[in-house]
């Protein structure tokens, strides 16, 4: 046992009425909803970067935090992986996320990388043996080091593209090896800061080229997982390919690869997008291609990612929502992709900031069950479009033209009259439950 | 002729010294750029809307404007088309572009409609017999109506689904007759005003349904000219489904229209988007979806759609080098969707408008090929990507898989060293040809 | 009695377990909250505009709402106000808000607008009569006219300016007359389209001007009421010039204003200006001219005023904060600056729309007292400031200099070390009470 | 002499004809304009921060420039300085600007950093002795270092407003002996990550406290240089104090430093704020308080400060047209506030980009001085407010009163008809200069 978190008790649940700061109000791990424990709906995941690589640091800042495990070599990797797997006891998270370079010093050259990484897994793997958290997903980072400055896949230097997929055979042999149940793919610097010295045309194939290559190496090694794409539209480039969901799969259709890839949406990439984190959820499961969430919110004043524990019950609960009504998690889950604000020295604000956050999407997931279960807000978006299912129409939609329609419209004298879309009465219903 | 523009001569090239406010300085019909006549590069078009059918409204004011052709009934609409027309000829512009509801009187039902609008295309005909002005769009107005509140191939009542249908088949049959090269659609209603009680997945089907009928429509009537969509993100809507490029490329991929639709491009779309007007058009062509543009330009201040003329040289010249790079325009051209400011009263205005904007286009169009013909910045971005010419890399991209290339990495030390972006160097290229 | 609302009941309270949509759940006017009544806390106010005279018009859409009092002449004018009252007794509303343009016919010149305006006043005194619902404050709308559209104040033109000045002093006598608690002055066109015709000093020195004509005209007429300036950063404008709070205070300051007038914050106006709504609260009341409160949503995806009704159960407890941080209302109140959607059709709609803003408010301001009765975060905001109050540091903010500080520093050895923001902790405790 | 720089001539004028990437093509420190030589107009100056001290990290990656210099200890601190004064030579510049964290390494304590920056300080005196260049400003970095996090004069912690009062004396003391012509605050940290923890009374009291301080201090030692405050909205804090400079001068109005403190505007900053560069620019001189400006560009599609070198031809122009509007700079000057992008890895990188720099600047200039020359804009601008200027508008606008003109506006029958803004013909104006 380190020193870290030492005074700090393993999270329990104690309900809404607990003065206890250190218990869960809403999250119930073993609580029914819809008939499935509540741990088992929301699959939360911890992740590594955020909760035990940043230091604080922003663009005018320096390191704030002061951990033990910060510093080279394996015995700081080696402690910041004690001090981790305590964290995921205190909360009894169930699931983690990782890059690799978030768990492993990076070696002088690829082949010291790829045993670090291999030296840390096996680290992890003996961990885990007595631990009930489990892997959620590993991925690359493919961003932070200089050689990845101007892409990995899409770089226009095909050795860095090399480099790229070196790294990813080991961060998903690294996945496979520790039983994670994804494995994904977010292009940071996949993307560019000027157009003029960009070529999308290859950097497009390159990037294709790179998924299919992941895609074929899953099959190959026979494993069950999915594969996940995490759309952003800028940030750290100035424009980045895998834009939003939309994009995404504009992509995947492009090279014939929507069957094999599903995505991973974060909050905060949906807002810098545009969107609202359930248009993202619902385009997705629209499209078939909801994998996974990173649960988070981005400061809605602030232009740039800010990572923040949720906070908005009606946010979370319209996420929860789209995720029940696509028939919930599978492989995926609610990875904390959250950190806590540089100025947050203490272990107890880690520790606080995810049982916040926990509860908050317990609180999420519980109004968004008692909405589905109420039934009028499905009922009401059905009565909207029913005139749809008459027959007379569905053979309209199917095999009409332009002229016999016209033809109607005239013989007929259709002259359609408005109906109310009833908005506020929506969202009123919708603020019954959060 | 009417009394409108009485007193404004016809605007004429004088060259970059001319101090005459009613005289392109830059815009000059006959000079050959690139092999071609300016004239037939930029192919601009008046926006009818813009310039006859709005108001001068905004969301807190009424009507500024005061022009004689305000009002109802058919005798309205053709003084508004003869004045249309004699500005067509005070700026020899070599094409227009309209929606339905800017050139007819509204019908008290669609039968009605229709005929008015047949009259103005009659009327219009006739004009331009003794015009130069040739049709370069049409489109129908599915947005303003209230019918078309809650959309018009997305609308949850078949019944608007029908209208629009119809109304579509008299835009069509109006663009063909008056000999125009595209037909474009905007779907201004075609998203959301709330999730909550919208259908993503019936919407997008009934949209892409009524995209096939257009198709379908076109080629039983033997008409050559392009189908093209505009995207753009919100507003009117919250979120429309045409959000951007890539967006409406997934949509086209996903019903199997990507051959048969290419793109309308607009600057202010591009912004509200979170793109640049570059971009949108680098991506189009990449896609092969590059159509037609629509010229204005938005205020970077305003989080709505402003339509002003554009003003900012750089961003001209670099939205005609990827139209030029691409080929130029075939059926497309620069459509001025771009309106004087409420204030701007004056009949003056709307023409000096469009000349400062023909004049700013003109200059982007020379230094667009004047840095083509140059060759440095298409030389510098093919260096960039140069390495991945070579065979081995060639190879690896084509054929590679991730255990070879981790395998080749591994054995040959591969440790790639960043190279420039010379991103100043480019700008600086860029600054010295506008 | 109108038939409008025919089948709508009053509204009464109901308790959070009602499943009546035409009851509140929250909004109990006589329960006692911090020693307060909550309709007295709350004082709700009904926007005359948004419920009475908004059309449903948007800028790509007309009409959609189709009431019978839309019209030209006094019996509309006089019918609105039959359904305007008619809708405070539904809803029980202790106040209404008015421009001069919402309630009366525009005349053919200003002295007709101004007996217009009389005459509806009398109408109105003599419906108060009978009604429970008084008026939180009047305002005279100057910018939706052609001859606004370059400014009131703030015109080109002294005409417009005494235009503006005639319309207010008529707005002032009206808001008088019935006994208003407020009078405020909302600058959506005292800004500019483009800086190129626009000078500066000139028209901060006539808005000045006017806005002290106005206290002048207060204390001439013994008028006890607040007078209210209301920031907005943009929209009409492309520029306004009461920005923000922050703006206002500075002109407030620069003319020698900021003990005559206070301010009318809008949530939307807010985040349009890159605020948070909680933010413009707490920075008025800290410059002590926190004066009344316009109670709206803006959609964070949209980059426009969208007057939505609020729905963020811990924003709108936020904003209650620091209202009842401040004092709570006195001459103020919440007026509901909000307008339902324009496909919100149906009288039912308008009603419940406004139901579900008063429940919404209600949840806000409990969970806001019972923060500051708990005293936890009041007791964590002073803790962190705690060292202020000793008596060293006190004597160095108000006497030191650098030099002394800076020998202090060299020979006490200061060096300090950060503390704990708690940020999280603190939204955890937020989240305990919404 | 160093080797960084070794292949890199001096830049020299060779004309807009020249073909030589490492020429002023605009630039012609000696040319006259408006009476006076571009370089006194332009005052350029190098910022030490970006060009040296900046290590290509951005919130997604690390260090991406190889520097020589990069490292701890003096003799990398004087290594940097030779770098840079030999980069102050290749570019003839006139003047540079640095924080204490730029120059000097940071101590242990605070006589170490104290010590640090007096031996730095010394060693540029020296090198400044055979350097043409000399220091427009100095400030302190109050915002990277971890003690700062929660602000350096806000702060609730009295020890860091004392480490910080120590702080800014060395700098200002260093400044005072490099014979700098200004003295810069700006205020990273001087804001919050959330309102929860803050207190703005408090904040704002000590905030004017420093700058009190600050003014003291300058007057005590007698120095002739001027104290400027830079705005900036937001990033590194949610929110920042000094928003723009409507808010600054609101806080100096407030607290009485009006007269004594002026502004040092930033393009990226004021886009940020929501405004142009150019309204900031106006403003600050309206108000009286221009000082310096800040020369770069923000990325308009990304939400955060990118500092980007200005390429933009009419927008710099517009900025120096209000910059020659005031009188042009006095203690002032153009300070390039910008940095190469990260992938910019090469020394030519570094040199190009100021010289493209420069040269738009010069482009600027020329056009804003030829567009006062030619006159028709204030013309224009004049004409639009002529009314104004008789007598009786005169007399209304200073002593009228609401009911007089009431009664004037109904006895005259004041009907004012809207008089056109003109903007794009303004706008075609401007183009024909840039």
């Amino acid at each position: 046992m380190t020193e870290f978190f030492k005074n700090i008790p393993q999270i329990a649940y104690e309900g809404p009425e607990s003065g206890n700061e250190f218990a869960f109000k809403h999250y119930n791990p073993d609580e029914v909803v819809m008939g499935k424990r509540m741990e088992d709906h929301l699959r939360f995941a911890v992740a590594y970067w955020h909760s035990f690589a940043y230091e604080g640091g922003d663009p005018f800042g320096g390191r704030t935090f002061d951990r033990p495990w910060f510093g080279e070599g394996m015995a700081k990797a080696k402690m910041k992986a004690d001090v981790a797997f305590e964290m995921f006891d205190i909360l009894q998270a169930p699931f983690f996320c990782f890059h690799d370079l978030d768990v492993r010093p990076e070696g002088a050259d690829f082949a010291e990388s790829k045993r670090n990484l291999e030296e840390i897994v096996d680290y992890f793997a003996e961990k885990m043996e007595s631990s009930k958290t489990r892997l959620l997903w590993g991925t690359a980072n493919l961003f932070t080091h200089r050689r990845f400055m101007a892409g990995s896949a899409t770089n226009p230097d095909p050795d860095v593209f090399a480099y790229s997929a070196a790294t990813i055979k080991s961060c998903m042999d690294a996945t496979i090896k520790l039983g994670g149940e994804n494995y994904v793919l977010w292009g940071g610097r996949e993307g560019y800061e000027t157009l003029l010295n960009t070529d999308l045309t290859r950097e497009a194939d390159q990037a294709a080229r790179m998924l299919e290559m992941v895609v074929e190496y899953k099959h190959k090694m026979g494993w069950k997982g999915a594969i996940l794409v995490e759309p952003k539209p800028q940030e750290p480039s100035k424009h980045q390919y895998d834009f939003d969901v939309a994009t995404v799969y504009g992509f995947l259709k492009r090279y014939g690869l929507e069957g094999e890839v599903k995505m991973n949406i974060e909050q905060g990439h949906a807002i810098l997008a545009g969107h609202s984190f359930e248009h993202e959820l619902a385009l997705a499961a629209s499209l078939g291609i909801l994998g996974s969430i990173d649960m988070n919110r981005n400061d809605y004043q602030s232009g740039w990612d800010t990572d923040q524990f949720p906070n908005a019950p009606h946010e979370v609960a319209l996420a929860y929502y789209e995720v029940l009504k696509a028939g919930g998690f599978t492989t995926g889950g609610t990875n904390f992709d959250a950190r806590i604000r540089r100025q947050s020295l203490d272990p107890e604000d880690l520790i606080l900031a995810h049982v916040g956050g926990m509860d908050m999407c317990a609180r999420g997931l519980k109004a968004a069950a008692a909405m589905l279960e109420d039934g009028r807000l499905e009922a009401n978006r059905a009565a909207r479009y029913a005139d749809w299912d008459k027959a007379e129409n569905a053979t309209m939609l199917k095999t009409g033209d332009l002229e016999s329609i016209q033809a109607r419209v005239l013989s007929e004298g259709i002259n359609p009259e408005p109906r109310s879309g009833r908005q506020e009465r929506l969202e009123n219903l919708v603020s019954s439950f959060v």
